[in-house]
């Protein structure tokens, strides 16, 4: 048996969950690892706090002392954000400590510096928390798929903002009462616009794809947009056409390079990530040997999160990581320029109900050279006509050129709205 | 960089699908592992098959040669069955090899054995290719969740039998015309026995059990039932009620002892497992930090088995395994005894269209203490009226005890069905 110092810096919700999955379970990790894990110290300004919920573990507010203390085998970081976390981190890899944690704003954004320290002895990195909750999907990709060309990853990795959809889509309510509902049940904070403009869910499929494509993404070229602007006459449409919507995290290696971006997307309802609900995640991974390997779960809360914990400490312990250097062995990536984007779109507008309109639109449309899937011309409200056409696959330049020149014509009334479309990837959906 | 050199026992399907993987990827999996993986040695009786598809490799039908060979690292047992694969792993791990296998049958019949031969050094056994195929499932329950006592598993754990299923619940088609198309797909074998009556499944959900509850799994307690008496009838009705009839894999543990079975299952349309189709396979595993996560993927064929084995083979590489005698450090599991198991049934019958038939076989329910959820009579049988009963959870016992009793009616006719119920564990399905 192999005991394992460990020290918690941020003792919150994450690492008051670490504390407590510790005292439950510790008998059954040792009996399957072999390893014995002791928590030496907890680092949190609030020390009263701290000492009010723990026994016989030292308390100090100082990280620097933690980061350098030569009895600390791991430090797990859970304070968040870019500093003092990025120093913290830093020393605790240059005093030759393997470090844990869950802060996937400062992988996303700065993980080339950090990766860059990870070393392949004892300074090794493991960051399993970060994305998915309890969801082993960097287990996965780092390990479980070492042997496939990663071709594309498609997540739902927000649980708010699902819940949220969820809502919407199931009970038929608007967007600001289901996330109103969303605060009420604690899946969603008072202030939810890092979660709802996908600032999250675009953290997490930058770390992923610097995974999966071992290449330094830059976090700025991630193109991320929320779900705020969706509306439930949208989710009733795409419903109508057999579709659901989802905010996804989307990453492929494409011709013209890297493409990353985080959008409401409209996927076939029998698609595997269609039917997650309300607070679950779900990643979806395709490797060029395994075909799509999805992975479901809780994205959040403090159990799952200190399960990830928990399978990193083993794992660093038990020697088991490649260094996190080899993350990122390929340089920076080229990142596809938007508008040479390829997917295809449903666009919905209101129209005034008369002749002609129809074969305007579609000429637009065929000018920027997107070619119609299927059109839909609603016959419900009162005033306007709701038009909806779903196109085959285009360049995004196209179709940004096509709402622009669309927006012009003064028989449109109200917004336009345009929701990207994916039905690629189907598991078990296709023989 | 460190080089792994490797022997491949037995060059079928799977390890061909290795060797060309390992030709197409390698460059990849070294620069994210550090391990440059050599195959050294391939050894099967075929001699000059190996010979006519392979150059530069050493070729013999050798295997004590091979598996005593000091400059092999790591064997990787591929002809599956007892013997001599159980000869082979033995010789290979006490010569201190890493043994890396598909065999599933071998760990779930003798896996005790096996289990206690790998060591804590070099000789180390990793089995991740023996369930769900490119699926990380095994690396998920022994790494990824490894801070959770589990509570249950649950699989989608033989691909043939899930593609009739699927072929049988969205195309009305019968049984045997599912199955002859499963094998004109090559989803299925010739003779696919062992496929359709569940046997393949149990072995998995044997092994899987043995994972999560750290114990010693008697096979020969698994209760194994397979597909060949669902018609589509029960289909057709279970979908009435919004339930799929999936072959499901089930582990729990319970206050009777370790409850493991292979059973047709009716799950309700929402949960995870019902949306898994065709070939492939999917495994929901309750932990009591994570609640459940599900992996779902192609279960079967060569190129997803290469990717499993290589993740082994990297793992055993970098020192990243706990010790197989890990596994079950519990000795033997006490099994629960089946008329003690809890479910709850679907029974489906066909009875005379006279007063009176209702209340008896609901007196000969109540008899054997289970009580009925919900009943349905059809009306669309010519001769006879289908009568469904849906129960509340009740013992096996009972169920079996009421089945004898309403089987003796004369107004009873031909075969009483009787399917077993799951409804629990809904990812995202509970709030």
């Amino acid at each position: 048996m192999k005991k394992i110092n460990i020290a918690i810096i941020g003792f919150g919700t994450v690492g008051s969950g670490l504390h407590a999955l510790i005292e439950k379970n510790s008998a059954v990790i040792t009996k399957r690892s072999g390893i014995e894990i002791a928590i030496k110290t907890i680092c949190d300004i609030r020390v009263e706090h701290v000492k009010k919920h723990t026994t016989g573990i030292g308390i100090t507010g100082d990280w620097e002392e933690v980061a350098r203390d030569p009895d600390i085998d791991i430090v797990v970081e859970l304070i968040g954000g870019i500093e003092p976390a990025k120093s913290i981190i830093r020393t605790a890899l240059q005093s030759g400590k393997g470090v844990v944690t869950a802060n996937k704003k400062l992988l996303a954004e700065e993980g080339a510096d950090i990766f860059k320290l990870s070393g392949s002895g004892a300074a090794r990195l493991g960051f399993e928390a970060s994305v998915g909750g309890g969801i082993p999907c960097i287990l996965a990709l780092r390990h479980g798929l070492v042997g496939n060309r990663i071709k594309s990853i498609m997540g739902i990795l927000n649980g708010t903002t699902n819940y949220i959809l969820t809502k919407m889509q199931e009970g038929g309510i608007p967007f600001p009462a289901a996330l109103a509902d969303a605060q009420a049940k604690g899946f969603a904070e008072a202030d939810a616009s890092f979660d709802i403009e996908g600032y999250d869910a675009g953290h997490k499929i930058a770390l992923l794809s610097m995974i999966a494509f071992n290449k330094t993404v830059s976090y700025s070229d991630v193109t991320i947009e929320g779900i705020s602007n969706i509306n439930t006459r949208d989710i009733s449409y795409a419903r109508d056409m057999g579709y659901v919507i989802k905010l996804l995290g989307i990453a492929k290696e494409t011709d013209g390079g890297i493409d990353i971006r985080v959008h409401p997307t409209m996927i076939p309802e029998g698609h595997p990530l269609a039917s997650v609900r309300h607070e679950y995640n779900s990643v979806m991974i395709d490797g060029d040997m395994t075909d799509p390997v999805i992975l479901t779960g809780k994205g959040a809360g403090a159990r799952p999160a200190a399960s990830a914990l928990i399978s990193d400490i083993v794992q660093l312990s038990s020697g088991g990581f490649g260094s996190a250097s080899a993350v990122v062995t390929d340089g920076r990536a080229r990142h596809v320029r938007p508008g040479k984007r390829i997917s295809r779109y449903y666009i919905r507008m209101q129209t005034d109900d008369r002749p002609g309109i129809l074969a305007q639109i579609a000429g637009v449309l065929a000018q920027h050279d997107i070619s119609i899937s299927s059109v839909i011309q609603k016959e419900i409200h009162p005033e306007y006509v709701p038009l909806i056409f779903m196109t085959h696959e285009a360049e995004e330049s196209g179709m940004l050129g096509a709402l622009r020149d669309i927006k012009k014509f003064d028989f449109i009334h109200g917004e336009v709205m345009m929701i990207r479309v994916e039905d690629s990837l189907h598991a078990g959906g296709e023989e």
